[in-house]
């Protein structure tokens, strides 16, 4: 067996692989369900950074007790538009599976609202937790910290997270327009898995431990990534800081790293939801509007060279539920251990 | 005189020189009052792209009667927690300050609340938007659309606007964080500096007419800029153009310029504002929250090789109030002219 040997799995063997492992680590059913869902749909759109490879942070972080496993998540509104959902320091699939109903309804009631998750340990796809608010016809952003890991435009020691940012229109009908990335030049997950395949990383993306760029996963890691796009970027970093940080309540990625207990899941901190109801804006034209936003892609489309966010996971997504999915063996063999 | 004299204005003179210019050309009293004060900001603040240059373009849409002289900004709640202005056709500034108030007081009740300026010609720094909004003490964003000049991130036809974000935090105390940039690698305004000067611009910024990279301004500005930060600067400005467009039932940047006269003013189009109070979030602790905030704006800073966004404006703020601002002599005659 090589480094690249993979394993066929439909989705439904991807769904239960993760329950599966998750019950045997110990976290309660309704964690187990919530992550078991989110992890299928990444895998399902060929989304592997945020795939079955997050199981083993999932499960270390079960086992080193610093997820609370039977944590439930509490609902209160804080406003007439604003939504807070207490994680208690639970995993985020849950609680964002508990605010989300009640977001899209008080978009629908007051034009705009937002929802704050509080508490959480967030470890999933972002465009996941979007993607049932866009399809309710809601336009949606939602924005959390990550692994304090990122060094600001032109400096050298880590102070920001990967920060990504989601952002949702409701068309086209069954692939809305999704995008999500990290406001680092490359997300965590990916130098990780660049690591694990032994490649080095594109220059632009990190500083080693000695501030000097690299293209060695290992030595990123242990410095500093690199904002996407130099100050543009680091902007949209420091932004992403605030408002899913001091503003709800939560945690800077720098305050999320010193309570940090070392296990390979995610930091503590908070995620913020905005959602807008198109509707609102005018009574009659929407499908006007909605049709001259899809002139848009088209028109985008239609030069060479150019692609959509979110194709490339549709694609994958009607490919997979026919086909399942390429899981390489030795990830496969390292989660069937984890159930121990 | 050379092409780099330059006459030096106290900042009274150049609101002065604002009014008598708009006035002389016929815009309504209210309305140059209104864009005095902008371009009069943008100058104290050595944001020159936006300053006396854009004297020409304003009056030259007050001439060719594309924007109305008269119009009076017309304010209509659309929804619980969202505004409406009608610009009906007059520059944006009025309409701006029109709504602007409303917004801080929807955003107080509501929690979170937005406010959208239908059919403006918009010509001013998104910055100064949102400045009234962030020293009210709430988190604020504005996007609007730009000319049509950007093409999508590996392609090489025009389809976007430069399409810029502003984003604004309620600290520190008179300086808040303010950041204001164009999704595309520069602002249109930055290129036909460049091209005034006769400077080239940086590689990376544009494409030529024949699709091939280009670093002649005149080429830039005939071809397309291109998006800044590769596919994720594209995303983001597709996200302006759909949210300062069809969202709030305005124009995209593509239909703008379908409906453009050619004169050197701004296109047709929106402008959406989103406003957050902190104060909603949790009772007691907002001064901690801001306190985590200020902490990570020090430790940015003292990293050597990092500025934060909005530092040099505010420098130049304080300098400008006593000491005026350098106008080249070259434009100075020519806003004289203008005059007639």
């Amino acid at each position: 067996m090589t480094g690249t040997a993979t394993v066929r799995l439909s989705l439904e063997e991807v769904h239960a692989l993760c329950l599966d492992t998750l019950r045997a680590a110990g976290l309660g059913e309704a964690h187990a369900q919530a992550i078991a869902r989110s992890i299928t749909r990444a895998e399902a759109d060929e989304c592997r950074s945020h795939g079955l490879y997050r199981l083993i942070g999932y499960v270390d972080s079960v086992r080193s007790g610093k997820a609370e496993r039977h944590a439930l998540p509490e609902f209160t509104p804080a406003a007439p538009a604003v939504l807070r959902v207490e994680a208690k320091r639970g995993f985020a699939p849950l609680a964002v599976e508990t605010g989300v109903p009640a977001l899209i309804a008080a978009a629908r009631r007051s034009g705009i609202a937002a929802l704050a998750i509080h508490d959480c340990y967030h470890f999933s796809a972002l465009w996941a937790d979007i993607e049932p608010v866009v399809e309710a016809g809601l336009v949606a952003w939602c924005f959390t910290i990550g692994q304090c890991c990122v060094a600001p435009s032109g400096g050298t020691t880590a102070l920001l997270g990967t920060n990504p940012i989601a952002f949702g229109w409701p068309g086209p009908q069954r692939r809305p327009f999704i995008f999500d990335f990290a406001t680092s030049a490359s997300a965590r997950g990916e130098v990780e898995l660049k690591r694990r395949a032994g490649e080095p990383i594109p220059e632009g993306w990190a500083v080693g431990p000695d501030g000097a760029p690299t293209t060695d996963p290992a030595a990123a890691l242990a410095g500093a990534l690199l904002p996407f796009g130099g100050h543009k970027g680091f902007a949209l970093s420091l932004m992403v800081e605030l408002i899913a940080g001091p503003l709800i309540g939560d945690l800077t990625s720098r305050q999320a790293k010193a309570v940090e207990n070392g296990d390979s899941g995610p930091p503590l901190g908070g995620e913020l939801f905005i959602a807008i109801d198109p509707a609102v804006f005018g009574i009659d034209d929407l499908p006007a509007r909605l049709g001259a936003a899809r002139e848009l892609f088209t028109l985008a489309k239609a030069q060479p060279g150019v692609r959509l966010p979110a194709e490339r996971r549709y694609a994958a997504r009607a490919r997979s539920r026919v086909e399942g999915v390429e899981v390489p063996a030795v990830l496969h063999a390292e989660l069937l251990a984890l159930r121990g």
